[in-house]
């Protein structure tokens, strides 16, 4: 069951160009009705609200993190690295394929309002009895538990494991590039392809070597600027709190024991914090899109405004002030308490933060997350003590406030707020 | 109400990187939930299941469909063409912009299935007392019914219709472009600028200098290769047999007043044939596809299966044939019901054609569907006249016949079929 | 010395993204003085007059034609098709590298004023004594003689000349490429990626799967524009024209025993018809242009006038006419003699033509120059019999006749010309 | 003769797609003798010897500024800042267009070399009677001294010098694009469309609105990128090296009387240190090349052994240290010399290094090379004191010594030098 397809299939993709498959087994596995769903799961959550050509799926990045996967792993082994293990070439196939398998719609949002976690449903669905597990079954009866391994990083062979979810994986490579694609912004194109012959096995973790420092500055750059422009985006993070208030608001109402117009299977079992695997995989971002649509006719106010407002885009607008305390998010509450407002709704804030890149902290030695360079005398060395630049962006710590509203309702209150509160979101 | 805008806005595209927005009436159009539901129609269907990355929308569409209007109306002011009518401006970039406004999901599909058709309910939509109809009507009383003509291309000034929808409006372009971008496939990409650059208004319609006329015929080559290898790809013919399938299937199920599992408003309103607007409004292809992953349960062994082969992707395999009789099909029907297949459901033959270009027939006139190229001498000739190219592959007219077929169900009914038979499907 | 390198080279190229260097050979071959001569040949000519972007180099092409070779010999050799020839790889690799050593500077130009032939000169640049034969020969004595065999076209084994030089050989399918790319134009768009996965060593030549007939269609059309776009327009032909009466100009003064300004080595050598090989190599195109701005100096009218022209880009202007007999030819060079213009080089008539593709022609067999097809059951078909794309523009032979001539003089002269005459030039 | 053409005007390039000409002047001025040299000075000098792609010209260059600065111009006066000045549009174009004019052949190393300065011949080219001259007299009598004064950075609004010359002119953003399409290279790829947007008109220079801020940062980084990877490349400046070695031997033996095999005009006029604008614009890279070319035949061994390695691209090697003081350098020399080297020929230390931006410090008011924002509020702000990432990056001041030596004398002299000079060489 490792043998290879008679003739390699091709996916035509935007980014790659080509996705090639070369294994039956892997052929198998994107044909599963698991895997499937990921085209019902968007890579970028509500990003489409903001960049409407956003739309891509969780299922073509996980072609995308699979191919370059496929690309490192040749380079391998073209080059016949003594560091890499050619038996494991399947097994970290199949984990870059699966790594997203257990995403539920609009992930971060759902994640956080259930306390759920991916990996958690990602290794279950591999687990227990899908057509994915009866596929890696097919090539040995411990695979499947050997391909769970790797997603949650207890696998044997740390190259594997790095390969998979290290600082230079593939998943983040597919995703810079993938979501520079789909929303238009130009700051996710990096030199993949010197970066991939720049990557070296080594000692059980992927490094690269020294004279491929500059493509990876470019690289951590870029991130970081896809960080600031595309996923801190002020608007997506507005339909990311209205998205996360109507889950808190339909909890709310199931807790109250309300009587919802729509709610069907699997949404209620969710509520109820009851969802099996066989559940899990009916739930997609369709189904969520039909539950806000059929709530923007619900007679619960808070519920449906929220829905009507995530469906037609009526978002909450923001402004953005440098210093924030919690004297003065207290007083705002209480302020809005007093013009009529519901503090709990028509205010949130927000704090987004991201390290371009996080340093080396002398003394620590080598930590997981760092980037190492190889040197022609086979030395490892952090990046950040190489590169002037890696170094000058590493520790930077930025953010500002966001404070997020509804408009409409904010304006009428503004009478009753007092002035200084009523300054800070008259701007 | 027919100001600009203060300052500029734009929308970040792929295709065109910046759509720009100059007038109020025209933001506010698209900030309204009509034109906003057009997030939730992709743009070609179930061409998504052949090109993963085809997750594009009809709003992503008719922003660039208007951005091009907005281009060409811009050059056309700019070299003060006496053949075009600046009042028009708005008029034209609104008819533009909302042209694909009565899309419903799945669109060519339903339109099938239901007798609608799409552009009459975008005439109703901004006629009929929508957000639309109220944005339209600042600007004058008559405005919506003006749109509405363009739309219908009753409008007293042919330019303007022309410029919609015509053999060179900026509708195809922004298909070809953004279809070919999100498929990743390169056939579709035209030298727009140059196209453009060349367009001229001339009694009544857009017409191109003659100097414009290899980037036309490289255009025409495009159109004729997309049609090929994406929109009449047979994958997706495939995906959307199962599709109409399921509408027949299910259409059939309400008349025998079968107990669904799953059935809501406006869905059923769908079925059982009468949809308001309102109702209209709240059709998307989010309720379709939850529809079909709740009617994979459904006790209807034909519904479920076909709703399980389009949600989980497990489409139907096809033959191709370069002849196909209707005494041989007659022939096939009748041996699939032998071998207890329904030849209703298991057996559906397609036969995709399109011309490249619709010939000039001499004595006709120019026709609306011509393109015409204006000489150095201000004379018109339709295109194929001037072009050996265009000239060449007008009128080829090819195409195969298609058997698509249930490949499980197939193989199991072999044994039955006789060999003449048996032998068509067994390639 | 046929080992690979310790550790692959690269150049970076805009066209491939990178070249890939695994052999030493190949290596040492691209360092050679014969081959970096390559760096001051322009690809195109005197195309950069028209598209100033089109700078680049034959050495540029050179390593472009190099890695499509390389690629499509890797792929057959992943694929393990039994119709190649593994041995054969460095051999096909040295040849694709070499084929266009032999160019002088404005290649067409002088090869049609001193009667040359690029691929002789090829050949003898291999065979005779250079940093290149040396090389070659350290492969095996007799390596030199077979790498110009391929190139004449002599090798025994036809699949290594017809990866070389066939109908979808590496050398146009690099040009369309990198031609496109330097001068902007987006015609020669070809999906390489997909023609070279289709590709199939059958029979002693290269046949392309059936399945990429549409990318086939797609290259053919790519090329037909490009030669209208490109290769043949106007501006061009008008510098190769003068470009060419400057050689003969030359000529008939040192036939004349002129008393050049400026004439140095190897220059004389040309025009008095005896060149080495080491002289040859000499040869570039900086030594043309200096010469030609030298001469802007030189005491003979015809001369200086034309050297100007070319430096300063004050070329002839055309006009351009559908039919044009050999008796309005003599009368227009009687006219011009009567004017006092100079018909041999006040005019030049010229009448670009090129065949989209080549028919096949029944009864002939299959010609080296057609491109076939190969269908699932293994057999060859011609690919206009399949295709009706091409079939609809093969033998298209479409050309206007260009009159090219000094517009200012003939200004001059056009009151002295009879009015029938004066009028084709007055457009 | 500030008139428009009758017709607009356009040149296809790879970078803008097309550049646009409007204007009569602008259209006679690309088209003097003047300007068309620059069709025979690189772009990037010699970093085509690393880069094969790198042979644009400052002709295209020039275009490509041109284009840019009508593009932020054209936004300006839609826009109607009050802060611009459309009388000065015509001004301002011809300035961008011919900034470049007096530059020479590999420009920055014979500027070294003859202590010239490209600036001043531009603007004698401008003033002193060519063609250009008659042409700008033809707006009027002062308008060439005008066009000068904003080239000298001394026209009388700052706003005009500001855009040809300041910190975001289109002079960089131009090289910054081309010179990343033209290498290959991906780091250049900057957003110009935003940027082009948020430039406003302000005070007398060019500022950046606030909101554009993060695609200056990108264009910042990938100006720092591009200087590591491309213009301070160890290759090309092997490459200068020799140039400059060429240069100053020549100078040597002028001053010796050496009798040249070839020397024509006006190269010894360059030599003798007498050069009038005419003969200057006689100088292009194809007579240093044949010059060169010429001269690897000259019996001086320096000369033709230095000449012959650039023509035939047989560079310096070098080796990195990250020290390098005084002290050693005499020792190296010392050694050198010792061992039968020439240590003015066969050593050659560099120091390349650049600011990624230049600091605001505090107290010193805006300086002209500071990039401000301006924010909502209309106050101006010093980018860095906005941008953590500019911040981080000001100021990096990096570098390492790079050695650089003729490989194969240095390994026959090797065992004459002290094992600790040895060891620097011969890693």
């Amino acid at each position: 069951m490792k043998q290879p397809l008679s003739e390699e299939k091709v996916f035509k993709d935007p980014v790659h160009n080509y996705i090639h498959v070369q294994d039956t087994i892997i052929w198998r596995l994107i044909n599963t009705m698991e895997f499937q769903r990921l085209r019902r799961i968007r890579q970028l959550g509500t990003s489409y609200l903001t960049f409407h050509g956003a739309e891509h799926s969780r299922f073509s990045h996980s072609l995308g993190v699979y191919e370059i996967t496929r690309r490192i792993i040749s380079q391998f082994e073209r080059s016949g690295y003594k560091d890499w293990i050619p038996e494991e070439r399947l097994l970290t196939l199949c984990a870059a394929l699966l790594h997203d398998l257990g995403h539920g719609p609009f992930s971060h949002s759902i994640e956080e309002a259930f306390e759920m976690d991916h990996e958690d449903w990602t290794c279950r669905i591999i687990l227990e009895d899908t057509e994915i597990t009866a596929i890696l079954r097919d090539v040995a009866e411990d695979f499947p538990g050997k391909v769970a391994s790797v997603i949650s990083k207890t696998y044997e062979h740390e190259i594997v494991v790095n390969l998979v979810s290290g600082p230079l994986d593939a998943d983040r490579m597919d995703y810079l590039l993938r979501d520079a694609y789909y929303t238009g912004v130009n700051y996710g194109t990096i030199d993949i392809d010197r970066i991939l012959r720049m990557l070296r096995p080594y000692d059980g973790r992927v490094v690269v070597k020294e004279s491929g420092m500059h493509a990876i500055e470019d690289y951590l750059m870029s991130r970081y600027q896809m960080y600031w422009q595309v996923y801190f985006h002020p608007v997506t993070r507005s339909s990311e709190i209205i998205l996360r208030q109507i889950l808190r608001r339909a909890k709310e109402l199931v807790q109250q024991e309300y009587a919802f117009r729509f709610m069907i299977e699997p949404l209620s079992d969710l509520f109820s914090g009851e969802v099996t695997v066989a559940q899990y995989l009916l739930l997609d971002e369709a189904l969520m899109q039909t539950a806000f649509m059929q709530w923007t006719l619900e007679e619960d106010d808070i519920l449906s405004d929220l829905c009507s407002r995530f469906i037609h885009r009526k978002l909450y607008k923001y402004v953005e002030m440098e210093h924030l305390d919690s004297g003065t998010i207290d007083e705002i509450r209480r302020s809005f308490d007093g013009a009529g407002l519901r503090p709990d709704y028509d205010l949130e804030i927000d704090f987004p933060t991201d390290l371009p890149y996080d340093v080396f902290r002398p003394g620590d030695g080598f930590d997981s997350k760092q980037i190492l360079l190889l040197d022609k005398y086979d030395q490892l060395r952090e990046i950040s003590e190489v590169s002037d630049i890696v170094r000058s962006i590493s520790g930077i710590h930025r953010g500002r406030y966001h404070l997020y509203f509804p408009q409409d309702r904010l304006q009428k209150a503004l009478p009753q707020l007092p002035p200084s509160i009523a300054e800070i979101f008259a701007k």
